[in-house]
């Protein structure tokens, strides 16, 4: 039962931090590295690891210890909202395994973190309640936002200290499906313009299903940041094309794009599929998945 | 070291013949069956196979062998122009397997083949003359064709009998690097459209570089039938927009497209970086290639 952990830390100008860091995680033994993406603008990097369950949450311990040892939250800068040098740590269920044996591996991590100093707060399929489901919600305001409702009986932490350490500050720790990080960036500075456009496209304000976006600046460029959580009501052909939309009614456009960490085959069958107008395109024509099969026998 | 052969053979209506002719490949110890396409239209079907090189010749054998039994060429009709029941016979290197590999791999078929009384004709890499190393020269004219020059001195089969038998015609056997059959269905019954269409993108009348087209009509529709033989030079997006701009001189769009047999990855996450404006993307970001590396650990 294979599991994928994606957390993000507040980091990403500091090559030798970001590099002690991910060597922590490294280290353990059946914990595979699968991506790092730093974005020295959000000055927040993106890891991806996987393995077993117990190497995963190894894994995770090792990886907040480092945070704590090398960052320092109340120096820290950036465009992205924080409330943590270990920002969000989420678990995806891979292949066979399942959201409850997810959700199981979070509620480890979240002890296990609470223990080491780290105020958590539970999230998605693994909160304990309703009003903390959404990671939007529970980091609202980022690191002052925890700081101002700490104290309120309804946003004390699951796990750890029910104070806030500011150069640690907290941690979202939950399960969730897996989920696309996919950014579009405007021909435009104008941050107003990606804020209208996401506002637009996604799902919160009206727009499509299973689709969260933010309008930032980042580089000197208007970004609508997004993610995808369910491809098959969302397909990244389907966001891009409504972000186009939008942004063409403001007198933008889109100039690139970009995928961060990984992205399920089918994300980009569907992208293929859609703008070929292909009749049917399935892992199953991909050569390499049908290679795997014949190396294996 | 891993082979591919993607033989075409000339029946796609009858489908216990293909049933039949499919089996005897399948029965074959090492060999694994990757894909089978049946166009009925063209009576044509395109089966691809993979395995060791000794495996993947006594696929070879098998097939010819199920074809020489099952099929008659001198009743068969379709769109397609053919030469012979087992009409051609490529075998492409995978992986490790370089393209030297599989012209010994195609010359050693070609004997077999010969011995079992086809005429063949070897092509591509392993061709024995310069004119004969293109797939159009050798089959110009389908059966009829071959029978007309079968007796002049530069068109005298590499192995086999050196007249044709009319029930099982010629075969042409070859090495060929990866390629990619991929066609546009156009809005319109006028097949003159698609000729136009092809003649306009193909690189023998100055078109695409290692881009074949053909115009057919397939199905009531006018379909242009395209072979990528590099895609380094010629992608998937690249050919279709081409296509498109083709067909709209002409008053003409492409209604959908299709893959036939396999596409590698990379024509895949090509067509995904040309309609996003992606700024990158790779093997390495697809979840499932990076799963496979987890799981070999």
């Amino acid at each position: 039962m294979l599991f994928e952990a994606v957390p993000n830390f507040s980091e990403a100008r500091d090559e030798q931090k970001i590099s002690r860091i991910t060597e922590a995680v490294r280290a353990v033994p059946g914990v595979r590295v699968l991506d790092l993406h730093s974005d020295p603008d959000h000055n927040r990097t993106v890891l991806t690891f996987a393995g077993e369950e117990d190497a995963v949450l190894a894994g995770a311990v090792a990886l907040a210890r480092a945070c704590a040892a090398e960052l320092d939250l109340s120096v820290q800068t950036g465009q992205h909202p924080r409330m943590g040098v270990l920002d969000v740590l989420p678990f995806v269920p891979l292949e066979a395994a399942t959201m409850e044996d997810a959700v199981r591996l979070a509620r480890r991590a979240g002890e296990l973190l609470g223990a080491l100093g780290f105020p958590v707060y539970l999230y998605g399929a693994a909160a304990t309640s309703a009003h903390r489901r959404d990671l939007p919600d529970v980091r609202r305001g980022g690191y002052e936002g925890v700081a101002s409702r700490i104290d309120h009986p309804s946003w004390r932490p699951d796990h750890g200290p029910a104070g806030l350490d500011p150069r640690l500050g907290a941690v979202a720790v939950g399960a969730r499906p897996f989920l696309v990080a996919f950014n579009a960036y405007l021909d435009t500075q104008d941050v107003e313009v990606a804020h209208a456009v996401a506002r637009e496209v996604r799902e919160r304000d009206g727009g499509l299903p299973a689709l969260r976006a933010l309008g930032l600046e980042v580089g000197g460029r208007a970004q609508v940041s997004m993610n995808l959580t369910d491809l098959e009501k969302t397909s990244i052909p389907m966001a891009l094309e409504a972000v186009r939309a939008a942004a063409a009614r403001r007198g933008a456009a889109v100039e690139s794009t970009e995928l961060v960490g990984l992205a399920p085959l089918e994300a980009i069958l569907q992208t293929a599929r859609h703008y070929l107008n292909l009749r049917e395109l399935e892992a199953g024509h991909v050569l390499e998945m049908r290679l795997r099969d014949v190396s294996e026998t």
